[in-house]
């Protein structure tokens, strides 16, 4: 039986949940690949530590070159997450001719362009299965299985740590803080939470699957980015009683003429099925032109849901090198020279509904003076609550208001946030799916 | 730019969908594929009716030899449905070199061990996503996403005519005919609707993803199969008291020993995302070993989803062709080799829960002996609801159990039913997911 050879880079958690997969299901894979994966090198830092999965210790090594320059190894499979050296050891691997399976989305979404492009001179593959929802084969079904589809929409919870504690907030009223300890706590949220709480991971991951969906070069920055801690168990519940759930959001809408791109902390119906993946799991919901609404759900992170996404790259670059047929899909998508940089909407000229809290004093006439700031800006407002409910000497007033441009809400609140009777920011949440 | 070329049979529905995304969405796909998808006949009985899309008339013929023995089509696409003489156009277009796609579940149930054996003999491809599940990926993400997993278990709602009706059934309140026949006036349903209300469609669509999932041969007949058409009204009432939806699911499950395969109306908890798939959608829920719990929800029937799965399967096919490929997933999931029979479960020895509706007369005593029986076939109850609403008479006993065998519930059940306090038939619904 032929084989392919692997090398791996970085033993971490998804690192030995792909090597645990090797050795359990080995065989299985193999009566399906029609040759065998072979695990040839495991470079990393700490070559001591046990990570309760059986290899022979002479795989081990410390240094990276030890896998990059081996002849022999077919793929580099790249898990040691981050920036540098991360970018450097894929760009030598490819420069050897070796292919990529990376799970490392902050890379992609950083040096996605740079990477794709080497990998297309040296005419290797770069596979990514992994970076974006863990053990959901996402990847795979916007490439393969809607290629003939044009997509006009995705949304996306991609972030299991920020919605492990969106869901914690709306079922149990903790506040953002105690939610995140016991997410970190349960090893959902590293000690530093940046990444996942403000978006940023989610907006890498949107970053990738707007390449994939719209045919265009990967462009991170044009992603507007906000995250989930300025949330208060006092928003969530005003939330579900206006019948809306709150999730960390990843959006992006091909609208004819530009390209809407956004993660923000978003309301959304509470019957909607993206409203009911709570926990840590991944959902994307994909609207293509032909297939429709398109909804992906599971295990969007962990070592083994990881791994086998990370075995499934393998597997499919296997197929392709026994089969002469290398570049047979591109990394990419589309075919190089069929890739087009699109308009990507500013934030200001979203068109949306809005969720307002205000903290106003307990007056009358603070509401006339707020609505006629909004009148003046063209927002115009759907419900209110004033529940007179007395927080330090104010009370929240909160608002739906229906479409309105951004950049209108914004000079509003501006507005509103420096009228004597208001306390305190406003607090804007943005509403989808009515 | 290189071109493959595609003949069609049948020009009905999904081959009009088809074609039209061929039309509409051309540019993006070859901007994808790197080539030309060229439709070069179109074979039907009827060549007048207009369908709706442009093509030039001269590439209709009602001669399916004009498509089967034409040289130049790479790809025979196979929209007749039903067994012949789809399977025998298959088959010659196999023998002449042709790679197939097809959307025919029927077909592949009951003669796919031999197509796929008769194709891979001929070293030509047979791609059938469109099968199963309409515009949802399913049949790539099971054979493709999840190759490193030992699929452990199905469950799927795989028919939208029985799942439009039974959502009518639970949402109004209405019989099992007049949603039937709300589904038939909306073209959810056909004149006769028996392969959709009696579960034997779903049963295809379950055969061929056990194949894919277990690398088993088809084995339709092993399939226990039972409809919709029993349930009633008051069913559904009692069934949501209880806090479960009901939906006709297709269930297998790996046993280790042996594999589950069953399609019957099924209790769900109401908070499960599947009980919350409504309408006319499809969703399937697929658990790996390593990748966990994953649910792909979509449109699984219509003229655009299930044509945009087709034209998946060309453009795989085409990347094939392209690269000299052919062959690099096997049609089957694995290596022709490692396809093994494994023992298929009677229904009988099937262990789960259940609820019944016994209908008796409305005296004291009829609890105890109903519930004498069912202690001596080891059937224990965990509650029970005695409403005392009389339907012509008699009342309705409804009953949760805990988990018993089948084969102890049949015996019991056939106890009762003869009891003098006993009228009619009792009805029996499996519960699963709890």
């Amino acid at each position: 039986m032929r084989s392919i050879n692997i090398g791996l880079l970085g033993f971490g958690t998804v690192g030995a949940g792909m090597v645990k997969i090797l050795i359990e299901n080995g065989p299985l894979i193999e009566s399906r690949l029609g040759a065998l994966l072979i695990l040839k090198k495991i470079a990393d830092l700490d070559i001591t530590t046990d990570r309760g999965v059986a290899i022979q210790p002479d795989i081990l090594t410390t240094d990276a070159s030890e896998v990059l320059n081996d002849p022999e190894i077919d793929i580099v499979v790249e898990l040691i997450g981050g920036y540098e050296p991360a970018r450097s050891f894929v760009l030598q691997a490819i420069a050897n001719g070796k292919h990529i399976v990376t799970a490392n989305k902050a890379l992609l979404a950083k040096h996605g362009n740079e990477i794709f492009a080497a990998a297309g001179k040296q005419g290797v593959e770069v596979a990514f299965e992994a970076s974006v929802g863990g053990g959901i084969p996402l990847i795979h079904s916007i490439k393969e299985g809607l290629v003939a589809n044009r997509v006009k929409m995705l949304f996306g919870i991609l972030n299991g740590t920020a919605n492990y504690i969106l869901s914690k907030m709306t079922d149990e009223g903790t506040s953002f803080e105690t939610a995140l300890k016991r997410a970190q706590e349960k090893g959902y949220a590293e000690a530093d939470p940046t990444f996942d709480v403000e978006g940023i991971d989610t907006a890498h991951k949107l970053a990738i699957l707007m390449m994939l969906s719209f045919g265009i070069p990967i462009n991170l920055d044009a992603v507007y980015t906000e995250g989930i801690s300025k949330i208060t168990p006092l928003d969530i519940e005003f939330i579900q009683q206006f019948g809306y759930r709150i999730k960390l959001l990843a959006i992006a809408k091909d609208t004819g003429d530009a390209v809407e791109a956004r993660v923000h902390p978003t309301m959304i119906p509470a019957g909607s099925m993206l409203a009911n993946v709570n926990g840590s799991f991944n959902a994307l919901s994909i609207t293509g032109d032909m297939a429709g609404d398109i909804l992906l759900f599971g295990r969007g992170a962990g070592m083994m849901p990881t791994g086998s996404a990370v075995v499934s790259d393998l597997v499919d670059i296997g197929r392709n090198i026994l089969y002469g047929a290398v570049g047979r899909v591109p990394a990419i998508g589309c075919q190089a020279g069929a890739v087009r940089d699109r308009r990507i909407k500013k934030i200001d000229d979203l068109e949306t509904k809005y969720y307002f809290r205000f903290t106003a004093v307990d007056s009358p006439g603070v509401l006339s003076k707020i609505g006629g700031v909004l009148g003046a800006h063209r927002i115009s407002i759907e419900s209110v609550q004033q529940k007179g409910r007395v927080t330090s000497g104010s009370v929240p007033i909160v608002m739906i208001t229906h479409k309105a441009r951004e950049v209108d809400v914004q000079n509003a609140l501006k507005e509103i946030d420096s009228l004597p009777v208001v306390q305190g920011e406003t607090i804007l949440i943005r509403i989808e799916g009515d």
